[in-house]
């Protein structure tokens, strides 16, 4: 995939430069600097040769094929280059030249044509305004970095050009391997989505970093996450995320960030990791490009000192990871050699004056027990100790483990040699026992992704007649709200419990329907244009005879007229009376990058007020469904507590299912709640007693 | 303060030892090697000269005075050494030997004695089970750590000997300066306390740095921080905060680590600044070190960037720190020589051909904004900038300004040199923007902390005898819970206003009660030995007549005689019925280590399904108090949402001062809550409906 991007056997450079100033030149000159070992053709109309290499004034003069053309030229030269590709049979094109959609209106235009004009002939792109690609695999460093990292298994793809810079010229200071390095520029063609498949069928890639701004195309980028994620771990820092990240996002690359809920759930629903600071990418990926996920979460530290210990071990307990207590067998092995004010607990505390050989015995004991997934090893720079020795016996135990061993030995001059003992040998050594323990934790949690059972999803039968009836008829009357009985009618048309329900048009109807339908009931104002009913004096509760619904049709009526008088009134609903139950809200939103959102959250105060809400993207999984409903805060009250009775949570399952259903088979709803759903005790289902939804234009 | 063990004239090394493998060797070379100005006296009977100094048999033996004197003999002969000093009238000595509380009773009773004994003779110690002090300015290095830091402002103190060590070896590496290191030890005798006081004193530390797993007297470590950090910043990483930690902890130094939320009420109490990480101490260490507070929270980002930009945008939207839209009159001068592509709203975004002379403008021209307290400067290595000149040029301009700067360049080789030249010139220098903002934040508090009026308490009358009666009668029946009439007689006793309320042994008196008082009333079991009333059927609300109250007698009676056969029964209380109101809960209990704390939370699931409580350690100032109600998440909830009154905040104050002042009154109390406390809307006040109070048996 996208292999003459990665692996051309001929690259041309159109703008190379005998100029150094000239960026031409970098490309150029990066090209040929590294052994790469294809043909490289600069493309100079002014030049004879360029870096000892002959040059050609255009593609046309180029006397074989082209796999991939990189070019530097002016914005306004390059319509005319992609024509000269697309005559030359070029497929695959890097556009580093600025000066498009970033600049504002005009550049947008330009890049547009360009987007238009290149899918006609068949042409790839990446950027335009990007640093260009590396691929350490085929030594091809078609960008104007300075440098090229060493080969490795990490690939990188960036939204900034300048991350990759800074990324870059990280990585040469810390002898970091990278696989590939692809800086996507503007996106006007190829998006990250492309970018993470084909790393994901790399061989040489083994994790997949990302720095984005925004994303094209959410339902694709999901997709695309879940099928890579089986087999690859994507890491992501995503910025832009709060609402000055995002102003300074969009006045930097005009694009929408998007709102960070909807990120958050689509990378937890597609297994990628996300990284909420630079610190932790770098963490993240220096774990998973050299060790193998834990197989479960018990930790167990081996220490010099308390104090780091202690430390790791306030770490390990905010994270998903388990500080297992050392099983007796195992603590009478460590007896055998450890001194008597050792600790044998964990953390294992081998104490001040350890040596390299009380290290390798402890950890040989502890690789030893099968009830042990992973091992931080923590040294501080005593006396006794010599890091180096530590290390290298480290790395002698590690060649023989499928356990993950992650290091931090605290200090600086003294464990500088340590460190890099670590990092010629694929162990990951970390700064801090705080940032271990983080980049443990998230491997545990991809592994846990992983493994987790194929998705289930549920297709429930729906009245689709019904539903293109009601949408059609509030079409017709130009107007985007449905009344309640519309909200009501859809519902039912898939599959919700409804409270019985008519709408009475006089005093003497009401009467008549709360009669049949059983005394008491509620009733409600009917009108399009009444949105929040009970803040008008539109609903009466616990009407229980059929004086009180007179009285009730009566206030109902007056008070709308009085309150919000233009208002069209379409009658009183009377409504059966629901048994007590918890109220619990669902929604749909529309996201600009996502599509349609699911949300949930407890009613009353703890969505509105204490924010407490889940979000989940449709379509829903039955997993994430019921990963949704415990994810909130409050979940606990709808297990039941004080002696209540558990609430159905199976019947909110169903009631999100059937909403996400809903939202994907019906893009036409903008926003719409059910609110609330009355969700009983466990086993007797939840009623959707009110809704709102809100249709396009 | 402590001037002897920072400042001695002269020292004795007790164990000084010949063989380089003795840690009585260690101390001596490093007293000798780095320039300490004072005399020094190796004590050793069995040598005569130890590294060019003549060596004394005994302290007796030594012709002059000596100020402090280090002690690296075996654990068992610490006792006479100690003997010696008494005789020779030493008044401060360092213990490092180890062998006392961290290895068991045993050790720990030795480690009493040796207390005792030293307070008898006068002798302040430092440790024992530690590694030493190192003062930069008298260049005194009395501790066996391998090295010596650089002078600067940063005092050091730590519970860890091995933090000590891996900080130490990470200064040298960075070049970070420090005015003094304190290995705390066990703490025998001096504590962080008094070093923490002693630096306060200190001319040469400006910002004091300590890493603690216990504290010994929480009232008065809170006192002196508080005294402390008026002047100078304190910055405490505290580990053993989770229960896993704590574990650790504790099997580590023998100390109860103390609840999490007691602390970090007492840090936030006293102005000290909580690291939640090693990399968070250090980056606020680097920040307070060099730069002033800002005076307020606007603050600038300049970048070449994009990216970093957005990253720090977001780091900045998640502090108290503010992105101040730059105003026109600034912009217009930015927009004067920026580049049209450039942003000049902030992250101003001098994009990626700035140079050294466009960063330098632009300083110039923000700095001179009135209206931004603070500036962060980011850089990526692009072609076009020369990190050196930018660093060199913000140096300059740092000269002339009171406004902080901070940095971070990203990348590695190619910033390394500007970044070792603002660390020559007290400039932070961050590897990511995140950690930036991070500790800019961090001194924007303590700033808000400094500026704070003085704290106000309110000292309530109180019916101090009646107090002491209810006591005295409580303890004389051997009983530890109060019986809410008794309960109600000391919140009484300190004013809370409360529900008019009598017992009724009789379903006579009770009815007659009722009539008094009026209806409708609560009627509630009068037990002291049902301790909750609801669960066991002792409650009824609404008793709105005769025949109910007559029902609920029997009924309350019946239930707790059928539910708890043994309770006794002292009658039934009639209470007044409360008006409706917003049910908080307020209550003490008492730390280990920082003695009355108080809790607040919303009633109802709040405290105890969802956790959304706060904490404050007794006795509450006046805006404490107001503090810890805007605390918990639910606080909306009390100003009224959904059109519900707001609720009467200040008589929750008040309660909560009445509550602060009763836990300081009265040490014999375990445990009590008012719950609930009602509180009517804005105005009129917060009655205490229930209570429960437990004293020490």
């Amino acid at each position: 995939m996208l292999q003459h991007f990665f692996n051309p056997s001929s690259v041309a450079v159109i703008g190379a430069s005998q100029n150094p100033a000239k960026i031409g030149y970098d490309i150029l000159n990066n090209i040929l600097q590294y052994g790469y070992g294809g043909t490289v053709y600069p493309i100079n109309p002014k030049a004879q040769e360029i870096l000892g290499h002959k040059a050609y004034p255009d593609l046309a003069s180029v006397p074989s094929d082209i796999d991939l053309a990189v070019v530097a030229v002016p914005a306004t030269a390059v319509m005319d280059v992609l024509e000269q590709c697309g005559k030359k049979g070029v497929d695959s094109v890097i556009v580093v030249t600025a000066g498009f959609r970033e600049i504002g209106p005009e550049g947008a235009r330009l890049e547009n044509k360009l987007a238009m004009r290149a899918r006609e002939l068949g042409i790839r792109i990446v950027g335009p305004n990007c640093l260009g690609i590396i691929d350490t695999a085929s030594a091809l460093n078609a960008s104007f970095a300075a440098g090229m990292p060493l080969a490795g298994h990490i690939g990188f793809f960036s939204q900034s050009g300048a991350l990759c810079v800074a990324i870059l010229d990280w990585a040469l200071g810390e002898n970091v391997g990278f696989s590939r390095f692809v800086s996507l520029g503007n996106k006007m063609d190829i998006s990250e989505t492309e970018i993470m498949l084909s790393m994901g069928q790399d061989e040489n890639t083994r994790v997949i970093l990302g720095y984005l701004e925004s994303i094209e195309d959410g339902p694709r980028f999901m997709k695309a996450a879940r099928e890579v994620s089986k087999t690859k771990p994507i890491i992501i820092i995503k910025s832009g995320t709060t609402s000055a990240g995002a102003k300074a996002a969009s006045s930097h690359t005009g694009a929408l960030a998007g709102s960070d809920h909807a990120y958050r759930a689509a990378f937890k629903q597609s297994g990628i990791i996300h990284a909420e600071s630079m610190q932790a990418l770098f963490g993240y990926a220096m774990a998973f490009a050299n060790q193998a996920p834990p197989k479960g979460p018990s930790l167990a530290i081996i220490t010099n000192s308390g104090g780091p210990g202690i430390l790791a071990a306030d770490a390990c307990d905010r994270s998903s990871l388990h500080l297992t207590p050392i099983r007796r067998e195992t603590a009478d092995r460590l007896r055998e050699f450890l001194p008597p004010t050792a600790s044998v607990y964990n953390p294992i505390d081998i104490i001040g004056d350890a040596t390299h050989e009380r290290y390798q015995k402890t950890l040989a004991v502890i690789l030893n027990d099968e009830f042990i997934h992973a091992v931080l090893i923590l040294l501080t720079p005593t006396a006794a100790v010599d890091a180096e020795a530590v290390a290298r016996e480290i790395v002698s135990l590690a060649k023989d483990t499928d356990k993950p061993i992650m290091t931090a030995f605290m200090g600086g001059k003294r464990v500088r040699h340590a460190r890099k003992i670590f990092q010629d040998h694929a162990i990951p050594a970390y700064d801090y026992p705080e940032d271990a323990v983080g980049a443990l934790d998230a491997m545990l949690s991809y592994r846990r992704w992983r493994e987790q059972p194929e998705r289930q999803y549920r297709h429930f039968d729906v009245d689709t007649s019904k539903v293109r009836e009601v949408f059609a008829s509030v079409v017709k009357q130009h107007r985007q709200d449905l009344v309640e009985s519309e909200a009501r009618q859809i519902l039912k048309a898939y599959g919700f419990r409804l409270p019985e329900s008519r709408i009475a048009r006089t005093t003497q109807e009401a009467v008549k329907m709360a009669s049949e339908i059983g005394y008491p009931v509620v009733m409600k104002i009917a009108s399009p244009d009444v949105l929040h009913k009970s803040d008008m004096g539109g609903v009466r509760v616990g009407v229980e005879n059929e004086a009180m619904a007179e009285d009730a049709f009566f206030h109902i009526t007056s008070n709308i007229q009085l309150r919000q008088p233009g208002a069209r009134i379409l009658g009183v609903m009377v409504q059966e009376m629901i048994p007590q139950g918890r109220e619990v809200i669902l929604g749909i939103t529309r996201d600009m990058q996502f599509g349609p959102i699911i949300m949930f959250g407890l009613g009353g105060i703890y969505v509105e007020v204490l924010k407490d809400v889940a979000f989940r993207i449709a379509p829903l999984s039955v997993e994430e469904a019921d990963a949704m409903i415990r994810d909130i805060r409050s979940f606990p009250l709808l297990r039941g507590v004080r002696g209540e009775l558990p609430a159905d949570i199976k019947g909110i399952r169903d009631a999100l299912l059937r909403l996400s259903q809903m939202a994907i088979d019906c893009p036409e709803i903008v926003e719409a709640d059910v609110n609330p759903l009355l969700v009983c005790p466990e086993g007797q289902g939840a009623v959707a007693v009110d809704a709102r939804i809100t249709i396009q234009e």
